[in-house]
């Protein structure tokens, strides 16, 4: 009986008044009825809790023995004894979510599937086997310096960005990148934050969430409406230059120069969310608009579309200025991030592996692409990222509850928008694993035909 | 030279204006020069850029050949084509990290030189190859279902704790947890949080940060003074029942049942913070204060002293009604926290390792106490836990003075005290890996001896 379980610790609320033996019953029959023990769960070994107890062997084999026969344990000889029974669950109200559909095309996340699980693994048995010991302390709140070193290299590369190690700041996402920058922001005087108009709500929420106003700036084919921004009282702007989101539009070079003459100006903070950077599929990528003024422009990135969302890695290249006081706030938020995935990522973008998984799946996605583009030719945004516009005919609402009743996912532009727009689907058309991509495309076209 | 760089990337500012050989040329100049490659860096293949640049593949190469002959880049036969040379480094006035100390007594961390590295990698390699695809999305903002059902079967039988998955929460650590419960009860209308005094100086900034304001409460050898606490403005109070942080005490059980009693009366929350419930030296381990009253006390714990800070992994039980705002929040805080460590750390709890491990760590730490003790008969709050107070009989200033002279860094209590205190030390007799633990306590013994 004592084969695996002397290592299980279990808390006894034991009754001194009590016999022993009686006592340790009880408090295995209140422990077992109070759901503190639940069905399956491995008792300690009689030795165990003997010596715990400082009471004999044989008493606690007499209680589990008296405890079996009443049906709350099941004892057998040379396996650990397991508890039988528990009072019936209470319905969970928080406990349900939501059902998975059939078909996703929901916006914001890359093609999970394709996560490349052999070479994280075989970067992770390296990090873990090798690191000094002092990894699994206390981080550097500002990130694991390797990780921090990789993404300056990787970010200067491909984005253009100007960065060192000592203006990098990881994050866990871009969420958490965004509420840092506002409250250093706030706490420097900005009352009102500008965000694009679409953008996502989140970032709405967290901006106000921060304490300051949000005020929302539209959008155009070339992206912000940098005119209409500077006639605001906006100490600092929000902006997705690369690939608007959700609109897909990209930056055009004269707003790009206006927008940092803006900032430099005003003495406002540009916040650069470059959440698909990567994902360009014509000739000319663009680079960051970080590179025309490092210091009015704060850069975000992240590895959720490169990789997976469920890593929660982003990162932030701030002015050096704004450094101490970002760096003070991720310190109480978190203490900084957990430093063995930090550490592992550092290792695929210097192997290579990072690069080629990247442009593995750039190839993948405008193949979906072109896909989407042949079957609807009406979308906008194609440039770049993971997701287009497709205008519709019909109202959102009908939309949505058709695209329900087929098991389909889909996100309408109408959340993203400050004021009334038109009808339209945000598509996320890097969301579907592989097999399921035609389907999901043949039921978006069941779901927004017209007839 | 295309053998293992066709998939890097690389973004080039191209000016049409020049020809385009010089134009790449000049486009690569600039990117080392700006420091955006830096040396070592692997150029993409010259099949890959002539691709992505639509020129002819003998363009690029005249290029790098160029570049190389001007001491910009390496180019091997068979190797890939790296960065020869950047401009000297700016001084890098953030990038310096505090020198690290020879030995270490300050307290908060677990020896993490036992972290069990072989288990966590076992089980993460189950995980990462077995988990389904959605595994690698965005996660339940709750925490993965596997970790809370773990968690609530553990704490319900080590910790005493009432839980089931449903009022659950999986936070990036204490911090995170104090930080949203602090938020959540601010929006209630809590405007007072009451804290122990001694308190870790760092929660009062918390607190404080989520726009409450701070009220300290002394405590003595039976933990907070309830009297004192009940007399004040409070909405709300975190306690460490279980061992004092940092003094050392448990918090009696008359006091326990005032506090639950206080807490009902007033409508007020009590914040347990359980941060070393699992190592108790003595024979009767004192469960949970939240067993006494589930809806209103929000219990928190942590795998820092179990199994490694690094992880940044802590988790809430909170009553039913707080859990819709705490999810809110935590949501738009970090979207839920990163997904595989979790379901690792599941796995370990399910399959005994975790329990085995704390086994193992507690008759460490126990033998480690032991041996403060025989050298210091002086120290106080051994009960339980991975800090003890040593009260010294000479200022803390000249002890932390003469402690940094031998390379040995210590915590005074002053720092966590709101009132002068009598001079003494918070000893992390964890922190030290086993081979260290000795020099340690004799650079303590030298340290603190008064002659």
């Amino acid at each position: 009986m004592d084969v695996e379980c002397t290592s299980r610790d279990l808390l006894l609320r034991l009754d001194p008044a009590e016999g022993r033996r009686s006592g340790i019953e009880a408090a295995l029959r209140a422990a077992i009825r109070s759901r503190q023990l639940s069905v399956g769960a491995v008792l300690p070994s009689t030795r165990a809790l003997a010596g715990d107890l400082g009471v004999a062997r044989r008493t606690v084999l007499a209680a589990y023995q008296q405890l079996a026969a009443e049906g709350y344990l099941h004892c057998r000889q040379g396996a650990p004894t397991r508890v039988a029974w528990t009072p019936p669950a209470q319905p969970r109200a928080h406990d349900r979510r939501p059902r998975t559909p059939r078909w996703d095309l929901t916006p914001g996340s890359p093609d999970v599937s394709a996560f490349p699980r052999t070479a994280w693994l075989a970067a992770m048995r390296r990090v873990v086997r090798d690191a000094p010991h002092d990894t699994f302390g206390y981080g550097d709140p500002r990130g694991q310096a390797e990780l921090r070193a990789a993404l300056s290299e990787y970010l200067g590369r491909v984005r253009g960005v100007v960065t060192d190690s000592a203006r990098m700041l990881v994050c866990a996402g871009f969420n958490q990148a965004l509420r840092l920058v506002c409250d250093t922001l706030r706490e420097r005087g900005v009352t009102t934050f500008a965000v694009e108009d679409p953008c996502s709500p989140l970032y709405r929420e967290i901006v106000a969430d921060a304490g300051l106003s949000v005020h929302s700036v539209p959008c155009d084919g070339e992206g912000l409406r940098v005119d209409l921004l500077a006639g605001s009282a906006a100490g600092a702007v929000l902006v997705t230059p690369a690939h608007q989101y959700p609109s897909g539009a990209t930056m055009s070079a004269d707003r790009r120069t206006a927008l940092a003459r803006w900032a430099r100006e005003r003495g406002a903070y540009v916040v650069e969310d470059d959440y698909d950077g990567e994902f360009r599929y014509d000739r000319h990528p663009v680079g960051a608009l970080q590179a025309l003024d490092p210091e009015w422009v704060v850069y975000a990135g992240t590895a959720t579309k490169t990789l997976a969302p469920a890593l929660r890695l982003g990162w932030l290249v701030a002015p050096g200025g704004l450094m101490p006081a970002l760096l003070r706030r991720k310190e109480r938020l978190d203490r900084g991030g957990a430093s063995v995935d930090q550490l592992v990522l550092a290792e695929l973008i210097r192997s290579g592996d990072f690069d080629r998984h990247v442009r593995r799946s750039r190839v993948a996605y405008r193949r979906r692409l072109d896909r989407l583009r042949a079957l609807f030719p009406q979308v906008i945004g194609t440039a770049a990222g993971l997701q287009v516009m497709l205008p519709l005919a019909i109202s959102e609402a009908r939309v949505l509850a058709r695209a329900r009743r087929r098991g389909l996912a889909l996100r309408a532009v109408g959340p993203y928008c400050s004021r009334p727009a038109d009808p339209g689907l945000i598509i996320g058309f890097g969301t579907p694993p592989a097999h399921a991509y035609e389907p999901a495309l043949a039921a978006l076209a069941e779901t927004v035909r017209t007839s």
